[in-house]
């Protein structure tokens, strides 16, 4: 099941090639990630109420086009791995105009509990709608 | 007393007109604030491990020329006003190579109690060191 | 005139003081200056291909309520003042859910020829359709 | 050749989990790449005046341990193969204090004509102040 959410490009997010910086879509993964868990019936707030946390441990990205201010962007988001202390995602970034894909990446992510800082087991109210999701 | 402290511009901190987008300035402004700290004796994460934070309430600032990449800034911040419960910096942010003036600000901050959330008295060990910086 | 358009905090909004950090509502003043000039029928990519830009000289904001991440918000900008030179704008950010007002801001921006890098007067087909807008 | 270069962790560097948001770490991977140009003897500005861009096409990171407010970092950039056409860079990033490893990463990037936008060779008097940093 993929997410899919929409995002604007602002021009506080170019940089002196006068295209989206890098480092940008990294972070509008995140914004795939959450929307993906709010559509599995969990918000970040609620995992992080109850002590857990979610860090990222690994991230690749392929640039293939660039983004520019003002273009609308589409972030796909496919879970592409689950256990009760890890999960993966993919994601594409695509501009909304065209369909151009512009980037390609996976980030891998563990369960943390707040109060130990350790990777621990989700418990499974979280893990199965989680599960659900990939199914 | 003015505390001045050195910044180099980072290719992420340009926008799409090949200059710095100006909020970054803002940002810069609290790299001069936490130097001034430190050459007041106290640490911020002194400051939050007692229990305290010092949350920002106004900012305004005065752009005047543009910096690019790889221009080395100073930061200079100057104690403006102190009481115990808020203080007040002025700072200047120069091009190192020419002292070409590029941005001039003010911020205001509070000394805000973590537990409560609210605006509270800075205890006198702290309010002493950054009494004496004023003089 | 009030031009309102909403913004999604993500986490990567936050710092350490679990709020968002006070210099992104400095961008997000921008995203609602680039939606007011959209509503008054101009893009900032057609401004700078006629060879203009619009750069700020001055900045402020006032902190009342903090913003926390997944918060919806509604950023209202307001035209104050309007000359062939220069334009300023004043901001309102709001908390969707309950109506909170979180932060105040006003800026002064000037219109720049991108070929001299200097203010500018701004043509008839774009200031009338500035002008417009304040009426 | 390793380059190694220091950068301190900024209090707006840092999220609502209180340690470095992962995505500036990518940010960091660039400051890298900019002081290893400088060892060879190249700037990016002069790079980019002579028409060159060089364009991030792939990026990875493992984060291992997290960094957090003042933090002191290092930055180590070793060049991992270099072509005409293209480069490759990996990263270490260690706290100062204690060497500790935070982040390791890789970036692919390519050399790029300004005028076409196309992937173009590097002239000799460039390529071969990189080579000589490879030996």
């Amino acid at each position: 099941m993929v997410t899919t959410v929409r995002h604007k490009v602002n021009f506080y997010d170019t940089d002196a090639m006068a295209v989206v910086h890098h480092s940008n879509y990294i972070r509008w993964f995140e914004i795939g990630r959450v929307e993906f868990l709010r559509e599995a019936g969990i918000t970040l707030n609620q995992l992080m109420d109850d002590g857990y946390v979610f860090p990222i441990t690994e991230v690749s990205a392929k640039y293939v086009n660039s983004a520019k201010f003002d273009d609308e962007l589409i972030i796909e988001t496919t879970p592409e791995a689950l256990t009760k202390a890890k999960m993966a995602f993919t994601y594409r970034i695509l501009r909304a105009s065209d369909d151009t894909l512009l980037v390609t990446g996976r980030t891998q992510n563990v369960f943390t509990s707040m109060e130990t800082g350790k990777i621990t087991r989700l418990p499974d109210a979280y893990y199965n709608k989680l599960k659900a999701m990939l199914d």
